[in-house]
């Protein structure tokens, strides 16, 4: 588990995003207080997990999902079945798009059905951890298959950083160790290739430059901010060999949810012929559609997390607007890339073309019947 | 000439970005401190009208011509012929992507040539106010011809607003009133037919946010901003009916050289079959490159532009930043779209395909010999 004192450490290091402290005590980093400050919140009933969900002390659609896990568990802790049901229902609902929280919350279900009332506690938590566990090498594995995509570009490079662009956080911090996005650059990095990451600022709510620039600096990845904008200008440029971003849902036929402003970069690199590739987990894959800008929800949140901006000014955390008072803003929080402009999809078993054949090829216990 | 007292003006009141105060005297608004703070700023010296540029109290190519030339005069009512050249010189570096710059440094030198010292004041103050006063009609001109399109959009809309998005300020404040993409909305508004705006943020200065939705709102035009990540989502799903950007420089074949960002959403705009229209004055054209992508050279700004954002909190004006220490960060300030994604040109005198033929078809004086 992090180490408070030292901040977040490497990846390496065993580090956890998301960890069992004691009976019924349950604690995370709260996200939101970074990069200015490391801190580690509690979770205690499993109302506290349902909010920080919601109020996005955690996110990412890996560690959404764990926390729901955890969060099953605190409520068997707490209230045993009938609080469990309760929360199982009310979670579902805490965040809209992704969809690994309905999958932890079913297989978290499912493990503890017909389990009486004496285990359901330790069922939830062993299900719980199993799903952390597993996280920690789905990431690995998307390391492994995205490692050879930078070590072929590697090798065209003559020595030549290996330029890979990222949007959100699809890191180490939006998993449980190592990310998605980033785990083929944490392991290309292990292994001694070089590679400089370009950090989209991500706004609204700035996961690129409170976040994924954080992580890469602790790991000693280089990197640089650019805001949203320049991705587009770069890739004219040729300074961009790659892009990968993770999701929150991925339709059978590979459209892919993401971070709004995720189709931009896709259009972009469509049109500068750089490959574009998205990272995940099987399990945000959505098998029950097809048509991802027809069906995903796309959550629309705070226009707040528009109009103002958290940071440090002379050492003091605050929130600042940037716009005159009563500016109306809105604030979509999501938005679907197609699958004509993904170039594959990175996962733990391989990498897939972004298909339904591809997908089914790779996952065929999915197939429809 | 503006009211410190009321704040912004609405256009049709005669607003200026830029005046003559009095003998060796120009103000300006200072740019950077709105929407918090209606601030104008004296200009008394040359050099004052070069960090104005520079420092960015003012901005948009249209104004950054006039403060040249403005500035022009000062020098001269200054130091006389000499300070004349010397300011002549060094203003032409003060920005290096804004081709209007140039133009307007030109235009007054020419007009100065062969005037004796006794004149030279009087002349230079008479062009700059000269440029200052054509701007205003061009801008109208580009109103008029874009208010067509506005029109025939809206006769199919059945009484529905026209959805226009716009990326950074090409208004009134970027130029000495009504602006460039802003004028079409404007004048549409003035004539009754229902428009919104989607308002851009602009990072990393965020001119949409801090500008364009502040003279909107002074003009009483209904807008919402929203991140730079969302026109194409937007676009996706129908709620954009037009795109209207300005632009820093144009080639003679059609490129544009506008705000970083701007490539992003003339992508998403072809994507979605969006009419994508950029308004321009024909001194933004550069009749001398045709390759955008390669010969506009396109200005690098301080990185602490992207990691610190400029905001009120609890009524005390302040400057966040928004990442860890040492963050590494780069700032590109434009980008250039080029020709194929652009539905048309709106120009003083028309629209035109945006090509070689287009333009000079427009423009037939300039035809190369």
């Amino acid at each position: 588990m992090p180490d408070p004192a030292r901040g977040m450490l490497a990846c390496r290091d065993g580090f956890r995003t998301i960890w069992h402290a004691g009976d019924g005590h349950v604690q995370i980093i709260d996200q939101r207080k970074l990069p200015h400050d490391y801190v580690v919140a509690d979770l205690r009933v499993w109302r506290d997990g349902e909010r920080a969900i919601s109020d996005m002390l955690v996110r990412g659609a890996p560690l959404i999902g764990a926390t729901a896990a955890y969060s099953l568990y605190l409520a068997a802790f707490e209230e045993g079945r009938s609080g469990f049901d309760t929360a199982a229902a009310a979670l579902a609902g805490s965040r809209p798009t992704a969809v690994n929280l309905r999958w932890a919350i079913d297989r978290v279900v499912a493990r503890c059905r017909g389990v009486d009332d004496a285990g359901l506690t330790a069922a939830a938590l062993a299900e719980a951890r199993a799903i952390c566990d597993e996280d920690v090498e789905i990431s690995l594995g998307i390391g492994r298959h995205g490692l050879e995509l930078i070590r072929r570009i590697a090798e065209r490079k003559d020595g030549e950083p290996v330029n890979v662009l990222t949007h959100c956080n699809a890191g180490a911090l939006a998993t449980l160790n190592y990310g998605t996005a980033t785990a083929p650059v944490y392991l290309a990095h292990e292994a001694g290739i070089p590679v400089h990451v370009w950090v989209d600022e991500t706004r609204p709510r700035n996961q690129g430059s409170q976040l994924t620039a954080y992580e890469l600096a602790h790991n000693g990845v280089p990197h640089t901010l650019i805001v949203d904008n320049a991705g587009g200008h770069l890739m004219q440029h040729g300074l961009v060999d790659l892009v990968v971003t993770g999701t929150d849902r991925t339709t059978r036929s590979g459209d892919v949810a993401n971070k709004i402003g995720t189709y931009l970069k896709a259009l972009a690199a469509d049109d500068n012929d750089v490959p574009f590739y998205v990272a995940l987990p099987s399990t945000t894959i959505d098998w029950t559609i097809a048509d991802g800008i027809r069906d995903i929800p796309i959550e629309e949140r705070d226009p707040g997390e528009v109009t103002d901006v958290y940071g440090v000014s002379d050492g003091m955390r605050t929130t600042v607007s940037t716009v005159a008072d009563g500016t109306p803003a809105a604030n979509y929080a999501f938005d679907v890339t197609p699958a004509r402009l993904v170039t594959g999809l990175i996962t733990e078993r391989g990498i897939a073309p972004a298909s339904r054949d591809g997908l089914e090829r790779l996952f065929p216990e999915y197939l429809p019947e």
